[in-house]
């Protein structure tokens, strides 16, 4: 990755701040003939936005995607068809309230960007976070939701497994749930919304933050796909995981509970399948061995810290250099990683459709 | 990350197999004037060598490094100064015995990358694993002696904090006591070693195996180096420990354990010192805000899975779609993790001092 | 270069057609701190827009350019800092006539891009060309006012040496002369005005078209930048002078005439100059020597083709395999390659920009 | 192109300086299943090798390629597979001469890249020239002949068309002899070759030189390989020729001479053929439009300068910034750019496999 561009044949550039006039990112590479709809792009970018429980911020935006070149619009005058050109999207910012930043812009609040910011640039758009803020990932949805149609039959999921010290019950595990309405938590297991709801409304009421854990599920991706060494399948979905915001950890299939269990625990078995096709009696791996996917599903999770803006002061310092006691104002979620399960889907994707194409590139293979 | 290369402006590409005449890397874009001896590298490659103790493999390879290019000799005939032009290291295969694999080329070992390798080649290499094998990360730890000079004053370290479900106490941890010779495991622990030493004494007479769990710590890394979305500094370091064989889970900092505390908890508050320049009061970041350098220690961990070839026959199929149990036979570790240090503080190193020089390019700061 | 962005570390990605809503870039990886205001990049854009004489096309868009992000303003509200994240610039495309296309989407236009497109994609958007118009070049231009800023003292300027036929003579070169109001071609000869004229008015008449041949000279370039294999400073000039639609040769210093000249008029002799430093008493190298700058003007030029789209009917054939006559109607350019100027001048600035930045990545020099 | 690797999917790491212990190359990204010989590679790298006539520096190596990784053996024991990872090429310098550099280690030869060198890296390895000599082809004539097999029916072929003042009478044109034996210039005119000998014996006699124009045509290419703008196939070949030492210049088709001619005489008419396929009428555009080959054979030229090391001094200027007058003593060339034809066959070979593998990638196509 460098820079603001990840992937390598199916390459996302994002750019833009959430107090500029708008964000948005140029999805290269997209093989012609893929076809979308602008609300099928809406769709993704509704799932994450803010401001739709009190768990989330208020921040009422409308996502509303622009697509700017790269198809041409089909005879229903809806569907676009990817020409292989660039796809440009943008995304505008309505809500640039301008508040009184003047605090904030000489403090470095704890747990943000805002001290590595200065010393790394020498200067920085202190509103909103800059290139730090939660909405830039608005663009990597949107990039996300084309990622999803490269691979044919590829269903990329996603679930909150645990917020704070509260962790899901698995045999409740039901994929239908996550996207229910009642659902104010992208969680698999319905009974878990009640104890997530009340634990979180005592961390919102106390000013405080906790983290979260979310899994991405990719079913249909084909086997083949990565490579054994620096171009590993799960190397590349790890990279995609840890470039959004807060994330502090990320794992594939056991992940560090694989550490823990002995190598007879850990094979996933092999058998010829009723079909004649091979199947694997467990999923231990994640659907990756080798750095190559197997043709299971593809399993990963990572770890969103705590929402850095708390309100209870914590000490810092200014860009005098005078010790100062910091305290966020305002909105603010009691656990980002919620709005992260949307997020997290589209950065999936987006590894497994380079990976689909550099691995039909050098083998000639689908 | 592309194929067998990785970094930006520090650039590695390794090649070989375990079975082949050599295998090797080539370090592109060093700066010039870096010294360094071979001594030094072979220092490093020293450390990871199999056979040095009863509980990693007995392959005796002397791993003697040849530097080929990129660097002329000093006066003194013995340091070597690099030119800034690609330097190229070799090591020779010597333990090539040419054992009968007749069974393992026909068939799948659970754990290992052979069925994703014929799905996706087509072909493999079965001796010794191709591109797989654990050989491969000689020509890693060499590039890494190399990039632990590109940072003036950085120092890596690594240690073994977790065999299977044995943790140390990391009250008594001890950096010194991590190269001791009586060390058998990396581990910082003195305590830990005939815990270890008795439990992997255990699994290995059964012929199985477990995992591990690597700490590795950079000291001395300046503040300001990564960048705010896709070429954080802790997405390389992620993708740099994810490409090692085996490697499950990546976290920084706290990682996943950040996900169960409150936003209080996590900020890690920050004073001016006595010498006028800033200080944190913690480090539950690793070392890394928003994806860029705070200046405090860069933490990163990562969890090996349990070596997948063990004596226990596991159910698998054959390269022609038939049932069998496959058991390993032969030297293996019960282990693979302990070997794992030297490779992960490397790929940490080549992450690092990649960042040191687009940070420097970009923004002609230091 | 990979796709639609080209540059290592100042790197420059552009999207749009001449027929969607808008086209644009994104400059990533910008030093922050550099100063620019709109009108700057709005001046460059305005040299190479078309409609501004009777030898170029009619069409006649204002060109309006947007500076959507990587910016905080100044205190006088115009000036805009980069803050080193990407700069998105953004120009809508006014002038889309909803002509009949008819014809044209089903007939292969000789010399252009049609027939390629289609064997490539298999779908094509056949308004205006796609990605292939020449509108793609304003974002080239746009992102080139920002990459002048990048080299302190750095000065790129060119001017169209050859229409056709039509050679100025190069003993009457002014650069002054060059963006003179007067000046329909960018031509350092005042006397080869009324000469291009004249013999453009019988090409432009006759329906037909010819080619032209540009020098891009660029002063104040630090010696060092490049490397000396791949990385050449005049490879990345010629690949980025060959990417602008049309260019079909590219040459450094002598070029094609330096292969018909003996070694001895060829050597750039050096002496020390009274200031004692080293000067050069001749530049046909152009101002890099084994891919290295000099410190001498890098002087560079390129060949356009003539104008594809003539009145002259051509044997063809369409989509559905039959032989056709093509015949372009409509506005169209006698000689496209007046308008090349600031597009090659432009495509110089980006490839030295991201050298400097490049070469200080790696040495920590200037 | 990024330091010292070149192509995207088909990648391509050359390194080593003439004076260390070897030289070689890691061709990355290679398809599987390519079947290929040790002799064929040897034979290219043959074809370019020095010593062979009068004509051409009398330093007498082996030049014997040693292939490392990448490949299993078939059961013929001399048919190489590759495997899909990289193929590491090894060739040793046999010929290092420890002869006395005192006088030139510390002058800058004009015309060389000594002065560069050494303002870019503060130091340098003057032996032969480092990285900058002419011994580095050699690794990328082996990774052509790899590259060579990647596109099926591809043939790619060079001829030396000028030297100095000299050209060929195209009318005369004969591939079969541009091998012959007797051809000491790669010449495809057997006329010419008297001429060449004449003129160039005179060059050499009188200490001087002279450049030369290669062209490369290669013929079996695909339609559709390369893309409109930043990754044109024809960028890429120009990128790829004008990173061959002393190259000053690269034109594709009718190159310079194209902006001399009208659009009626340019435009490359169609017909279609009596097979009911698409038939050019002619190929000014040397194969590709609009930066995407037509299926027509695919022609580049390129320019080298005349070789730098000659008899009569020349001034210069010394590392002590000493004015001195350089003379070059020992070996030299008096056209190096007769050479130049099997590195640029390579050269094109390399750009068109990695654009096979993208396009395929990308669209799923052949």
């Amino acid at each position: 990755m460098s820079h603001n561009t990840f992937g390598h044949l199916f390459r996302v550039t994002t750019w833009g701040e959430s107090h500029g006039a708008a964000l948005g990112c140029v999805v290269d590479g997209c093989p012609p003939g893929i076809r979308f709809t602008r609300a099928e792009i809406q769709h993704e970018l509704d799932r994450r936005r803010p401001g739709q429980s009190r768990f989330v911020t208020q921040r009422r935006e409308p996502d509303e995607v622009k697509v700017l070149s790269g198809f041409v619009l089909d005879d229903d005058g809806e569907t676009m068809i990817t020409t292989g050109t660039p796809v440009s999207m943008l995304i505008e910012n309505v809500d640039q309230r301008s508040k009184d930043y003047g605090e904030i812009a000489r403090q470095y609040r704890p747990g943000h960007a805002d001290y590595t910011y200065d010393v790394k640039y020498g200067l920085r758009d202190h509103r909103g976070g800059g290139r730090s803020s939660a909405r830039e990932t608005a663009a990597r949805v949107a990039a996300g939701a084309l990622a999803r149609k490269v691979v044919p039959g590829m269903v990329v999921r996603g679930a909150l497994v645990s917020v704070g010290v509260k962790d899901i019950d698995r045999s409740r595990w039901n994929w239908n749930f996550v996207e229910d309405p009642e659902n104010l938590f992208f969680t698999p297991d319905p009974e878990s919304v009640a104890i997530f709801a009340d634990y979180l409304d005592g961390i919102r009421k106390a000013g405080s933050s906790v983290g979260a854990v979310i899994e991405i599920v990719a079913e249909g991706v084909p086997a083949g796909l990565g490579a054994p060494v620096y171009a590993k399948l799960d190397q590349d979905i790890a990279a995609n995981l840890m470039s959004i915001n807060a994330v502090k950890g990320v794992e594939i299939g056991d992940g560090f509970a694989a550490a823990r269990i002995t190598g007879e625990e850990n094979a996933d078995e092999m058998r010829i399948g009723n079909d004649g096709k091979p199947v694997f009696l467990a999923n231990h791996a994640g659907g990756i061995l080798g750095g190559i996917s197997t043709g299971q599903p593809v399993v990963a999770r990572f770890a969103v810290k705590p929402t850095s803006s708390i309100l209870t002061p914590r000490k810092s310092i200014d860009v005098d250099g005078k010790d100062v006691d910091v305290r966020t104002k305002g909105r603010h979620d009691p656990c980002v990683g919620i709005r992260a399960v949307p997020i997290g889907e589209a950065m999936v994707a987006c590894a497994i459709a380079d990976h689909y194409l550099r691995h039909r590139g050098q083998t000639g293979r689908d």
